[in-house]
């Protein structure tokens, strides 16, 4: 039997198979001059901005992929590569240089997240794992702040892990979650790796375990006096609040942390609540809300006056359920110094080493520069080089620090961006050098295939 | 720097901290009685029928599941359990029964997948973890059988893992794919763990890289004289098929397995290309497409005779593009002996120990009754005991034969329910027995909240 968990151990596995074939075709030609790769997305739909996240667990990959005797031996009998390849494969290890722009930095279309500096083996086999690792862990950051923005102040913790795709999705929704202005996570593993604050309050099969909502409540409040917050909606969402206050009161406790509401109309409950809480002089209490959340209820709720004070979101932020996916792209750039740039309809890559220059005025965002890296410019320049010869060179931040960074990042938007809805379209100018080698290889290339 | 990778060793954590401060809470008022928790799915939005996978996963997880003492010392340093209830989780084992339906079988909403009978505290820890392994599962099992049935024979290979969120859901979506009818995966990983055949064809870096594309598709042809399907999309499709021809004629190779269009109006393109392939006398070199594919567009382009002898399919396969999540729940049902629901507006809940018994009529499904356990039914009953006293007493089979029953039971559907668009929505009946217990439990719970 078998859970097929990916590890440290075997990571390095975790490709597509026309990495290791295409590698090992490179040598077999003798190709591995130095390639360098853009990840960068290249079309946005439903978002004016994207949210940087995963590249620690990128820096964590590159600086630990090798391949166990035991995969080679694996690759061995699959009978598709060389011994000598496979005797290349032992000692691989990624030795590049890495650019990238720092986590919690605000991206858009066409700009590159991260920018690939190695041997063309090298840089062509961890091309997989590194699309894998930024796309959920972008998604979910992005989807993240979006709500963030929408919840205007009050609290977000994310309910997700039972719906992420996958024990890692969890694992990096959580993570992103909390870059993108959440204020923890349900997930107590993401809590002990990553030091995100843990939040909880209790299921239906809570209450229905016992004979009575009052019994249940009753055992909860005795186990945590001062950390209760008590789900209302298992029968009759107000006949609920009433029993969490007679219970509260009954048992003659000083704090009464809040309830829960997880269906029905939440507006009204909500606001039907309040008056109970407040009746029974439970100011404090906070009014939590989960259930099918997303941005735009959260925003609508909010706007309808509903006295929600925290909300639990779940599966709409971590399967990022409106845009599941984004057009990210790994794409060689340039190969040898010579630049690269392929021609397929809708998916034409601008060629060799780019650098992201952001000008902002009164510190808001006005416009970015995509230019050639030779190319000096106004700007404060977005890719750094967190990584040299394989190995990590600008430590990644806390997360705290990063989480700072997104919500900082935020704050440099024009207003117009900051809406939930997408009304603009923010894409990178491009500098003259950069239109210039475009055009030119463009050219060079439809006349080389006769077009 | 951490990656946060979930393995056996860490894998408790991976649950909610709700589920271990209701513990704490069951703990203290000595509440471990048999609890009975039901695994579906409520509502089934745009598929006719969803097929069971995850199985083996989840029965790996509840034979495995323990906290070491690590996890213990942090539980500790919260500050959120006793000590008492901390030495109970030291010896933490589940000890309950899983039922289930077999991996493959095909099910509908309200059909429980599994069924855990164990006490209360082990049945609640492990809701989280259960319900992020299945809902992946069968969300990528699905989609790939509808994909299965729009090829018409034709081959599908899983592309995904760079699309998918995250590791976990790469492993889990290539063997899911497998299950649903997919012939293969790219993904080396799951290839090796689970024994699934692994494909692959070339990148269009690999183009780029060289000087020419007779160039790359000489080196890739080369290594590989058998095996080699040459990607020729990356400038101009057309010319790119010749030049593909032109190279292994001028080869002198006796076998040019095919080409791959990954982008333009492939309907028009594979007609085109496999022009040019029967005039170079290479009617065996198969059309291989991929490129944003799904179960519609699959049967579209088959429809309008795009001669495509091979698909693969990625992103909207791995993360159930038009359907990313399920309204799926893992639902306390009985506990103590006594039946339990719930009446939150829209998640009511089926109480008591149930089972599903299907009937076919001429080899066709013909109807499914949801009954209580002991109220014996016609049919052919679907949830068999997997795990006994916390071990595994029917081992999961091969994934062949997963694959196959998957098939089969894809054979049984009346032809309306085997359509992409769903234009049935298929429920069991219940059986007089669960209708009477569901009608009296719940007047007894509306009458008991005054209601």
């Amino acid at each position: 039997m078998k859970f097929g968990f990916v590890s440290d151990k075997n990571m390095s596995l975790l490709t597509d198979l026309y990495e290791l074939t295409m590698a090992q075709s490179y040598f077999d030609a003798g190709m591995n001059e130095i390639a360098v790769f853009d990840f960068f997305v290249r079309r946005v739909d439903k978002r004016s901005y994207l949210l940087n996240a995963g590249l620690e667990q990128v820096l964590y990959y590159l600086e630990n992929i090798e391949f166990t005797d035991n995969d080679i031996e694996w690759l061995r009998q699959s009978g598709r590569f060389s011994s000598e390849f496979l005797d290349y494969l032992k000692t691989f290890r990624f030795s590049g240089d890495l650019y990238a722009a720092d986590e919690g930095e605000i991206l858009f279309e066409n700009e590159p997240f991260i920018r690939v500096e190695a041997p063309l083996i090298e840089a062509q086999i961890v091309e997989t794992f590194i699309i894998n690792t930024m796309q959920i862990s972008i998604l979910t950051a992005t989807k993240a702040l979006r709500c963030f923005s929408a919840a205007g102040g009050t609290s977000l913790v994310d309910f997700g892990l039972r719906r992420a795709h996958g024990t890692d999705a969890g694992m990096k929704a959580a993570r992103s979650a909390y870059i993108g202005g959440f204020i923890g996570t349900s997930n107590l593993l993401a809590s002990k790796i990553y030091g995100i604050p843990a939040f909880g309050t209790m299921a239906h099969s809570f209450i229905l375990a016992h004979d009575s909502e009052e019994e249940a409540f009753g055992h909860f409040a005795k186990s945590y006096p001062e950390n209760a917050i008590l789900l209302v909606d298992t029968f009759d969402t107000l006949r609920g609040v009433e029993n969490a206050v007679r219970t509260i009161k009954k048992m003659g406790l000083e704090t009464f942390k809040g309830i829960r509401l997880d269906s029905g109309d939440i507006e009204v409950l909500a606001k039907e609540s309040r008056k109970i809480l407040d009746a029974a002089g439970f100011h404090e209490a906070m009014i939590f809300v989960s259930g099918g959340l997303n941005e735009y209820k959260i925003e609508a709720l909010l706007q309808s006056g509903a006295p929600v004070d925290g909300w639990g979101v779940g599966t709409e932020l971590v399967v990022s359920a409106d845009l599941p996916y984004l057009d990210c792209a790994y794409k060689l750039v340039e190969y040898g110094g010579r630049p690269k740039m392929k021609l397929s309809p809708g998916k034409i890559t601008l060629p060799s080493r780019k650098q992201v220059y952001r000008k902002y005025k009164n510190g808001v965002l006005e416009s970015d520069i995509l230019a050639l890296c030779d190319e000096e410019q106004k700007g404060v320049p977005l890719l750094k080089r967190y990584m040299a010869d394989g190995r990590t060179v600008i430590e990644p931040p806390p997360l705290e620090k990063i989480r700072k960074k997104a919500l900082e990042s935020f704050e440099t938007l024009p207003e117009a961006f900051k809406k939930i809805e997408k009304t603009v379209s923010f894409k990178p100018h491009l500098s003259p050098g950069l239109q210039t080698l475009t055009q030119k290889l463009k050219e060079q290339l439809q006349h080389s295939v006769g077009r």
